[in-house]
């Protein structure tokens, strides 16, 4: 049986080679390295770039941390009351914002989560946020990640996409982040899945960020810019941050139990504009990836 | 009986006096003014003011909107579940970003709030957040706070410091937000007030608002600045959008119950930055004013 420490083991590796992966195609780009523990058990690394070729600000977390099971957590799970198990949580978290407002920023979790009471699932999800949403980009980006999926089960691309629509989505916006890609919590054994098949899922979506990333960097990298559309990425990393300190469980829950805040506040860009009630020109770009912000596309 | 009505038409002059007074001394930004209705009940004029001299993005808010109380609201005020009232809230909202740095940020809400169950309160609060913390400043800015409550009773300032400190704090960060101020909420009648004497308090801090921030920008707005303390203020304001994200229970209330996000959103900054485990230099102006973000600093 898969212990935690091998699930921890592998995603210590899986950061190392995102890392290395990352570096090779910035080509400047180095990531810094700071270790940190957490007063009720465990810790982390937290690796940061900044100032590469092509990433203007990104992290790559890892942690393991473990002690009292957080009041939140217990109530999501709806446990017994006299029940009061600790929890295992051990995960790598990507957030990764270009310079060029034509290459996308992305998004990765991958986590795994035990109690002492013997409950154990895997979550986690990739998504893609696009200052411009391009078709092709977006093809390939949903297609990658579905046949990453259909080489699990049938049943996961169309359950974790609906899955990422729901959640990477702007309540007070009516707007979703970017468009989408999968998301999922919870991830049991069953009579389909065993441990091992759920692991290996996680695995393959977790060695999928870095080709799928640095694809998007090779290809839009370098394309031209102007001023305008500089500014719009600006606009646009606003409403990331809205999302992810206004409506990201992840970033609620760690900033509510006292977590690491400069770890949980990597995702946050470098720069972001707010101008009051900013309006897209009719027929531009910008009204067009608008118009796709929305729940329910198929992209393929 | 002082009535809602004569509330609300309270406010509705003080955005419009306050409004005039910034605009006289500013002498460039102008506002504009942009009508909302609320599709449960009510609605409100956002008055909204970019690129003035001194001024580089602000709002000044009313609202009065009603209909039927919010579920957070119903809960957080413990009536019975079998009492469903309405409610009437209406107010004055203002946050207000100057180009300069060394003119702080500063905020001030004022608000009431009816039940259709004969309850009422008055709300509120100023506060002041400079990206230098500058001893004379905050002294001249307590003092007048500290003046204005005394007039009122002498146990409104001393009461209502501790609540801002407490109030206008981010617990991830464990830093205030700027040097506080003053913080209030459910002041109704008792035997030592009536209706009319918490309106009273809360006309002489609503007139007070203008007077202070004028003397600010007065004093302050052209005063020469680096492009290093450019870019603090930048990093300052970061915290500012992370405080109303995350923290502000107003923020929340508003997104959460589908308020208009323009209007809710227009106390974020035009730029923030975020630069990751950003460490001020030993012995700097930066250390300095991090070293006054803390609860329980006695400034006058």
């Amino acid at each position: 049986m898969l212990t935690k420490e091998e699930i921890r083991d592998w995603f210590i590796g899986l950061q190392e080679s995102i890392c290395s992966q990352l570096e090779a195609v910035d080509g400047k780009g180095k990531f810094i390295s700071d270790q940190w523990q957490r007063s009720g058990g465990g810790g982390g690394i937290t690796r940061v770039i900044a100032d590469g070729n092509i990433i203007e600000k990104g992290g790559v977390n890892f942690s393991a941390v473990w002690g009292k099971t957080p009041e939140p957590v217990l109530k999501s799970i709806q446990l017994d009351p006299m029940d009061q198990p600790d929890f295992f949580a051990t995960g790598v978290s990507i957030v990764l914002h270009p310079f060029n407002p034509m290459v996308p920023i992305i998004h990765m979790n991958v986590r795994y989560f035990e109690m002492t009471n013997g409950k154990w699932w895997f979550g986690g999800g990739i998504d893609l946020t696009p200052h411009y949403v391009n078709a092709e980009d977006a093809r390939h980006f949903h297609q990658t990640l579905k046949s990453i999926c259909d080489r699990h089960h049938p049943s996961y691309y169309p359950e974790f996409k609906n899955w990422a629509d729901d959640y990477f989505f702007l309540k007070h916006r009516k707007e979703t982040r970017g468009i989408g890609g999968v998301f999922f919590d919870y991830l049991k054994d069953d009579s389909t899945f065993t441990k091992e098949a759920r692991f290996n899922f996680v695995r393959d979506l977790g060695n999928g960020l870095a080709p799928l990333y640095t694809h998007f960097m090779k290809k839009n990298g370098n394309l031209p810019y102007t001023e305008k559309e500089k500014q719009w990425q600006c606009i646009r990393r606003g409403r990331y941050v809205e999302f992810n300190l206004v409506w990201d469980r992840g970033t609620k829950f760690g900033l509510d139990t006292d977590g690491r805040t400069e770890s949980i506040l990597m995702s946050l860009p470098p720069q972001a504009h707010w101008v009051y009630n900013y309006q897209a020109v009719v027929g531009s770009e910008e009204e067009n990836t608008l118009s796709k912000l929305r729940k329910g596309i198929t992209w393929i």
